[in-house]
């Protein structure tokens, strides 16, 4: 870390801010410069609170050299990981992986049959909520166990990877036994007690961005996963919020970069939760693709305008089996394949 | 809602439209105007996912226009609710009520301490973390139910209400033994199964607004918890994630009038998580009383340099003090009288 | 626009709204809800502030209906726009365009250099700041006529369209005299008697999207240009402002859609100036020509090292060949074929 | 400013990066830390583009320690600057001032009667646009230089200092020769051109922040000005665009705070704009007096509801008069006066 003291600073106060990074068994260097002073501190502060140091007098700003996370780091495992999802097929390499299906299980023919469809199309996994967070406490708020059991029954039926959300400590077993992947929601990704949870568990986690959270939290959340045991996370970038109103959420693109330099996780694009919008689904998967993307979460209704969560960004079996041709030969041109699934 | 149809839509599309509001048991009223043509569908809405209608042919977009939150709103309750704080003191009504105190519980000479200095300055709320959610997995995490203890102990000896945070559901039995109001976090407003645990107990929330959460949102929060049967909700401003970097958060204070407006609940600003820096905190409290907030919760440490959590946003003992003095005075100003405390 | 009233509105209150409507020429309309009752405003309001009704008593909001936008829209026009980009290239329809070169001009060498190896490589216009608007003061302005005169060299030895910022109205016309595309930078998009200067001349004009502007103003602001008679307009996404700090600007790609799906002008993005890094510029501008984009702005610079404006994010001349064999793969993937050039 | 290298960089990449250092004119200064190296370049480097280094091999990212402000800064001018506002009021110092008016000059029967009401208020200042920046060029424009003379007219009447938007540089002169404060609009912060035509006047200059811009972008703006040889600005905050909708703009009032200690430049506050709704102007204008403004800038009309501009924000006579007399006890309990006007 930097301290960077305020201009007309004097000996005392760099003596003092040399004596509390001492204190926290660090090591000082002070470089005066031609008009300010800055004390850089020495050693792993990963564990300290540093922030304190700005209320001495005259420090004017602390400024952090290194990255918070460390196991979720490209520093600590240099080459990609490739992550399991369920017993036939991964996420990460050189491989796409497509993983799709409603917002919400809502029957036992809807699931079923967007099962078949994507199953068909060439997805390697199917998502479906059971347990829903909802904004609203007056919307549907899923099937609960009975959605895991269709899931599990459209996983018999066509070989995909079950993906389902998991909210509270209290669903983690029971999900985890009938799903291959357990989702930790945007609205999660600081819920710190599940984040453990999920970590305890040995199943693939993917970890959703928090719609507001900064690249580094995002790897710090990996990190508490990783922390209990458990390193198979994928990351999922679903869309920030910014002042812009004519999507629901605005999709940064720009993180995949900036994951492939920083950490080792593989990482996937939600364009669904990304946009709000059915009919921007189909340019910004291939945009995602194109950009690097591990994969594509996309939400996938046999039809929309009765969907009973999310329709408004959902898209219809036809147009994901015409999406699934292009994302080939966009994977092709970025020389990627698709993963192959169960068809 | 209102249904707003794209320029050039036929007679057919607006049929179309008309039969899905009306498959959702709500009525249907059409209007041409010169360029476009809307459908309003009448009746409550609040339940059913509508977004789906966006699907539809010829659809531009969806305008909600009744607000998604009701036992919240000022339209059930029109009159402003007074929330107890404890045995001895409220907040909401013509009083300002302020709950200082440490960001964590570190030990008891530390919590004590501070206790006792914020007490004599006139505070009515001990604020201190025993749980703390940390974005950091290496960062310190509280002292658990040492913490709790401390803190009940702070409460026999200064007669302060205890206002301390809770971050799962495991932890609400627990922390309502202790506590006399739990916070719920930013990180966790979205969670809803906690939300919906702490509705069950009788002891008043603290609800945190989340760092990117609408105003909707945060209502809606406040809702799943009263739907529980628990009315008694403080809302808690503690700023907001933008492009501004001089300050940790941006803290909106129009959300002050806002919420006047369409809720019943009374509303507390956080000025020390709500700048993140220590110098901000007197003149963000005194604006945010000016404001018409009902209260603050304020960051105070006997030693900020030392302070194991947010040191950086913590004042002094001496700093609080005077602190009081003139939030005493911006209260006469505004026409209201800070609620007397123990002392 | 439709007035949503507040709960518990009275006839009065109703009837003054409507009276309000009148008075400014439009017909109304009244619907009265189960819970809320609306009063819709029917005819072109595009030339009234209808905004001042929102302070008539019980008043709770206003929901406007038409976009605000007229000859920039694809109500107007449905067909896509191809405009001029110089003599022998154009912007839109099937064919994707790249323009390339430095942030500045910096001497005839550099400038003469770049535009050589951009030719080559396959872009079909040179872009290249003679006036620069710098955020300090003390940064480095640009070359100003003198920079004009090497552009134009440039185009003379390469056949590539010049493309060059103009910052005020009295650069207008020396500006115009020497480049193909006049540009109108990110700060100036608001700058409306500069777009009306811009919109005079008969010179295709770039207009990159303000920082936060929102797609209304972003389309508002070319119609100030069309409406001065000039329908030579390109949209250029370059990056907004979020929370995010990994990258420079946010770049959103998915007004690419939203465009095509408003307006008959095309957009291309800029992936140098949208990220503020070069390792991220080869993803960003494969993504982009995946999400649509009709074409691309990239900043190239034979020693970046040692360049004197946005070095962070120019890229080598070596890199961007590799680049344009990568899009043109990704153009093909998308049913689109690269913009032959002079090369 | 700092370079941090990679983790694993090699000694000739760090001996490259000091060589790009020494060729800048710069010292350089090496730290190995236990993971990380880092080279501080010392020296001004205001007037070097330094971020080209961020594309030498193994450099992570460069931090700047240095303000790029310099003759805004509170370093070369420590006491706070009292800045003239006609010739006989001021703002800076102990006192509030406080500016009003309509959003445009719209007739002379609205603009003497509303200067008339706001002066025996006690304002200082009136406020009136004769040449309007309108996002929709469809929108009512302004006067012009009959708007001017119109509030020339009111200040003879009045004694009332004038305050008018300039919007481009051939708009400066005339401007000038009517009004006593010339204003630079949110749109034009940026508009380097038009602020250094703005230096170069003698007239006060009130500066408004960009609605994204920085704090650092925000003191370069005005140092731009400055350096023209005119040191009379004054800051004013008006609101920044963020994710939320019940504001207009969201009002940072902390930027308070952070102007006093990086500037001496005195800082107003536009609660107006700032909201972009009438109801909430009375609270917000009272925080921002709490909050340490040196002044005001408030929209205020005759008749909102048949305002021309605005109306959906402008508060009555009435409202003005009563939120006058609050405004004088807040500024007592801050230890302020209010500035005295002609009444």
């Amino acid at each position: 870390m930097i301290v960077v003291m305020k201009s007309g600073c004097r000996k005392e106060d760099v003596d003092h801010v040399v004596q509390l990074i001492r204190e926290r068994g660090l090591k000082d260097h002070v470089i005066v410069g031609t008009d300010r002073t800055v004390v850089a501190a020495i050693g792993d502060k990963r564990h300290l609170d540093m922030t304190a140091i700005e209320n001495a007098s005259m420090v004017d700003r602390l400024v952090p050299i290194l990255a918070p996370y460390k196991v979720a780091s490209r520093e600590v495992k240099t080459s990609p990981s490739v992550i399991p999802l369920g017993p036939n097929a991964s996420v990460g390499g050189t491989k796409v992986s497509v993983i799709a299906g409603p917002c919400s299980v809502e029957n036992e023919k809807q699931i079923l049959g967007t099962a078949q469809a994507v199953m068909k199309a060439g997805a390697v996994g199917l998502r479906g909520g059971a347990f829903k967070p909802r904004t609203n406490p007056y919307d549907f708020q899923g099937l609960g166990e009975e959605g895991l059991k269709l899931l599990s029954k459209a996983r018999d039926e066509t070989g995909l990877a079950i993906v389902t959300e998991v909210m509270s400590i209290d669903q983690v077993d029971l999900v985890a036994e009938y799903a291959d992947v357990l989702q930790i929601g945007t609205r999660n990704m600081h819920n710190f007690n599940l984040l453990m949870a999920a970590g305890k568990t040995q199943k693939t986690i993917m970890l959703k961005r928090g719609w507001s959270a900064s690249l580094n939290e995002f790897l710090l959340a990996a990190e508490y996963i990783i922390n209990e045991g458990n390193t198979n996370v994928i990351l999922c970038e679903r869309g920030i919020r910014t002042h812009e109103t004519y999507v629901r959420n605005t999709l940064p693109l720009a993180i995949i970069p900036a994951i492939n330099r920083e950490s080792h996780l593989p990482i996937v694009v939600d364009p669904s939760q990304g946009t709000g919008h059915a009919y921007m689904v189909p340019q910004m998967s291939k945009a995602a693709v194109a950009a690097g993307a591990d994969g594509l979460l996309i939400e996938v209704h046999p039809d929309p305008e009765h969907a009973l969560t999310d329709g408004a960004q959902s898209i219809t079996h036809g147009a994901f089996e015409g999406l699934m041709h292009e994302l080939g030969l966009i994977a092709d041109a970025v020389g990627r394949t698709m993963q192959l699934g169960p068809n």
